[in-house]
C-alpha cells in the first residue's frame, strides 16, 4: 500500500483491514463489502492464504473483475486444495487473477504500484516475472540506469492469469516496446509458441528460463511446481518463432534495454571505436562468437580517417583512439561515417574517465544513419554520471565490452530472423 | 602526481619540469641532476617520448635503478628505434623499468599511487594488466566493492619488466593473496608456465587472455604489438600448470576476489540457501555446468531442518527459505549445518531486501567449518549498505546467483588441482 500511495496512483484507495481503523494514516474499511462504491476495479490481496476464497466471494459482490493475489501458502506451500478453491471462486463470478504467491504488478502509464520494489519511472520495458526477486533486480537496475519501465508483472503459481495472457495484453499495449521474461516453466508449449510466432514481430520477447541442467529442472520443480520439460525443446521453439532467448539475468535486462533503446539496425556490421584497446579485442571476441560481423575498414574510410586524427591512433576495427582521447575525438570520426553505407552499428567504448560522453553521443545519434551503442568501463565517479547521461538521452551503455557486444549481438539476432518483416516496417 | 600525494605517500617527493616553477602548489626542478640528493629510488616518466632516453641518463646519474615510463608513442605508434634506445640506455645503467605506454603502478603497502585511477584501500589482490582500462576497472570495482588491492601494475609495452618478473615478485610479496592478470600476449610462454608452476600452488593466479577469436587475435596484435600465439596452446598450458583461466573482465575480478576472502574449501560440494527460488535455479544449472556438487541432502539433515524452518520453507538443495525470510533464518539452519562434514561450501542467496545479512553471515563465518560466500540481488537500498558490510566483515558477496557460482567454481577448480598441495598447506 506504501508503494501504491508513493507511486502516485491516481485513482481512488479503500484500504482494508479487519482489525485496524488506519493504515497509513487512511481510514480503513473492516471488509470489501463496507466500502462506499458499488464496482471495484482491481483488488490487491495480502491476507493469510485461508481467508482468499471469503475475499474473492467479497470482491465478487462489489463487482471486481480483477484481482492480484500476492499471498503465498498455496500450491508452493502443498496446499493444492486451498489454491484450487481460490481457481473455482474466481471463475464461478468471472474474476480474473495473478498470483497467487506473487509479488505484486506494476504499471507505471496509470502510476500504479502495487508490488515491491517502488517503481515510478515510465519506459518501455514490461518484465513478466515467475521469479519476484529476478523482477526485482530487473527494476532495480532500470533504476540504477536512469531507466524506467512500462510494466512488471511477477506470476507467482500463474493459477489464473499466465505468461501467453499477459503476452497478448502487452502486445497491444502503447506504452510497451519489448517484453522480458523470466519463465521458469509454460503450461502450454504449442500456445506458448504460437503467441510468440504472432506477436514476437512487431515486440521482441527476451525470454530467461533457468532448469536447463538436470538438478537445476529439479529446482525448478520445487520452486513453483512448474512442469519444467526439456529445456532443449524450449530451446528449439524459442529459435523456431524468434523469441531471443536470454542465459543470465544480466542478459535478461541488457536484452531488453537494447531493443528498448535502439532500432533494428539494417545489417550485422559493427565498428568498434574505443580508447581502451584491451576492451576494444574483448568485444571482438565476443563479436566473434556470435555473429556480429567486426567489418573490415576500406582503405579510403581508412584514409579519410588517418588525415583526421593523431598519428599514434590505430585506425582498424577496432579503431582505437588509444588513451589520451576525449569524447569529441570519438565524434569527429563518427560524423565521417555518415554516409558509409558499409557500416551498420557503431559501439563506442569509454575507457577510463572521458567527460561529456553523452553530449557527444548524443549528437552522433542524431547525425548519423548507424545505431549507436556505447560501453563506459574503468571511468570512475565521471562514468556514474555519465551512465545516467547516456540513457537520459536514449543511447544504451554497458558496463562491460562483453555485455555490450552480447546485448548487440541479440539486436542482429532479431534483425536476422525478421529480415522481412523488418524491411516492410521500415518502408 | 596528484594521486601520489593524495594516496598518502609518506616518501621524499620531487616534481620536476623544465618549464614550470610549481606543480600543485609543490616546487619543481627543472631537471633530475638538480634534485638535492644523490640517491633516487624510483622515477616516474611522463614526458613526451622523445625525451626519455635523456631522462634515463639522467636518472642513471642519480643512480637510479627502477622507472615508471607512462607516456606512449614509442613501438605501439610504429616508433621501433626510440623504445630500443630506451631499453638499451636503460640496460647500460642497470635500471630496470615499467612500460612504456602504461597507466603507472600503485603498490598500497607503503600508499604509493604512481597511477590512475587513485587507489588507496589496502587489499590482498595484486592486478596486473596490458589494458589501463581493465586495470582501471579491476580498481574501481575494488572500490564500490568497499575491497582493496596490494598492487595494481600496468604493463604497457613491456619493454623491459614483463609478466614473469612481476610474479616472481609478487610470489613473495607478503601483502598478496591472489593474482589477477589481464595479458594479451606471453613473451616466454615456456619460461610464463614454468614460473606459474612454481607459485601457482602457493598463491592463486587468475589470467583473462583476450584475442581468442580470429579477429580478436588480430586486434590484440595491433594493441600492444604482442605476438598473440595460440589461444588453445595459452589455454592448455595454464590448464597444466594450474592457472586459472577468466573468460571475462568481470570473471577476472570476481575471482580474484573469491580467492581473496575465502580459504580453498575441503570439497565441491555446495549447498545453496536462498529467499528467492528463481535465483537458486539460476545458480544450480551454472553449478552444474562447472563442475560444483549441489549435494542431495540426507534425510537426517531434512529432519533437522524441517523442525527449525517454517512449513512453507522448500527443504532441499536449493534450500528455498521463501520471500518471507529474514537474515536471522539463515544462521539458524547454517549453524545445524556446524557439524555435517558432506557440506563444503555454502551459497547464500539474499534475495530483496534482508536487512542485517552481513551480521548474520559474519556469525556464520565464524561459528561454521564450511566456506561461506553470497549473492546479494534485487535488494535497492539495502542491498548497498550490506554489500559494503558483507565485504567489511570478509565475505564474498556477488551481484548476481551466475557470478557467484562461477567464482565457487573457480575455488574448486584450484582445489581438484592442488589437492595434494592444499592438505599438506592445511596439516
Amino acid at each position: 500500500m506504501k508503494n501504491i500511495i508513493d507511486g502516485g496512483f491516481k485513482g481512488q484507495i479503500y484500504p482494508i483491514n479487519p482489525k485496524g481503523s488506519k493504515i497509513l494514516g487512511w481510514a480503513c474499511y473492516p471488509s470489501l463489502i463496507n466500502i462506499p462504491i458499488d464496482k471495484i476495479d482491481l483488488v490487491i490481496i495480502v491476507v493469510p492464504a485461508k481467508f482468499i476464497p471469503g475475499v474473492m466471494e467479497d470482491a465478487a459482490k462489489k463487482q471486481a473483475n480483477c484481482a492480484v493475489i500476492i499471498s503465498g501458502g498455496f500450491r508452493e506451500a502443498g496446499n493444492d486444495d486451498l489454491e484450487l478453491s481460490v481457481i473455482e471462486t474466481a471463475k464461478k463470478y468471472g474474476i480474473r487473477f495473478i498470483g497467487p504467491n506473487c509479488q505484486g504488478i506494476t504499471y507505471t502509464p496509470n502510476n500504479l504500484c502495487a508490488a515491491w520494489p517502488l517503481m515510478k519511472s515510465k519506459g518501455n520495458m514490461a518484465i513478466i516475472s515467475q521469479s519476484g526477486t529476478v523482477g526485482a533486480a530487473f527494476a532495480g537496475w532500470t533504476k540504477e540506469d536512469n531507466l524506467g519501465l512500462s510494466s512488471f508483472v511477477s506470476l507467482g503459481n500463474k493459477s489464473d492469469i499466465d505468461e501467453i495472457d499477459l503476452i497478448k495484453y502487452f502486445s497491444v499495449d502503447q506504452s510497451t516496446k519489448v517484453i522480458g521474461m523470466y519463465l521458469e516453466g509454460v503450461k502450454d508449449g504449442r500456445a506458448f509458441m504460437n503467441i510468440g510466432r504472432s506477436i514476437v514481430n512487431k515486440k521482441p520477447i527476451i525470454v530467461l528460463r533457468p532448469g536447463r541442467t538436470h538438478k537445476g529442472s529439479i529446482a525448478a520443480q520445487s520452486h513453483t511446481k512448474s512442469i519444467a520439460g526439456d529445456y532443449k525443446i524450449f530451446d528449439a521453439a524459442c529459435k523456431q518463432v524468434g523469441i531471443i532467448k536470454a542465459d543470465t539475468v544480466y542478459e535478461l535486462y541488457d536484452f531488453s534495454k537494447i531493443f528498448s533503446l535502439c532500432k533494428i539496425p539494417k545489417g550485422n556490421r559493427c565498428l568498434i571505436i574505443t580508447s581502451s584497446g584491451g576492451s576494444g579485442i574483448l568485444a571482438t571476441d565476443v563479436a566473434e562468437k556470435n555473429n556480429v560481423n567486426i567489418l573490415t575498414l576500406k582503405s579510403e574510410t581508412k584514409d579519410i580517417l588517418h588525415q583526421s586524427l593523431p598519428s599514434h591512433c590505430i585506425i582498424g576495427n577496432p579503431l582505437d583512439l588509444t588513451g589520451d582521447t576525449n569524447a569529441e575525438r570519438y565524434y569527429e570520426v563518427v560524423k565521417k561515417l555518415k554516409n558509409i553505407d558499409y557500416i551498420d552499428i557503431v559501439l563506442l567504448v569509454f575507457g577510463d574517465p572521458i567527460p561529456n560522453a553523452a553530449d557527444f553521443a548524443k549528437k552522433m545519434k542524431d547525425e548519423v544513419s548507424q545505431e549507436i551503442v556505447t560501453c563506459y568501463i574503468g571511468g570512475g565517479d565521471i562514468q556514474t554520471k555519465e551512465v545516467l547521461n547516456l540513457h537520459q538521452v536514449g543511447i544504451p551503455t554497458f558496463p562491460t565490452p562483453e555485455r555490450a557486444m552480447r546485448a548487440i549481438s541479440a539486436l542482429i539476432q532479431y534483425k536476422n530472423f525478421f529480415q522481412k518483416s523488418i524491411l516492410g516496417l521500415e518502408k
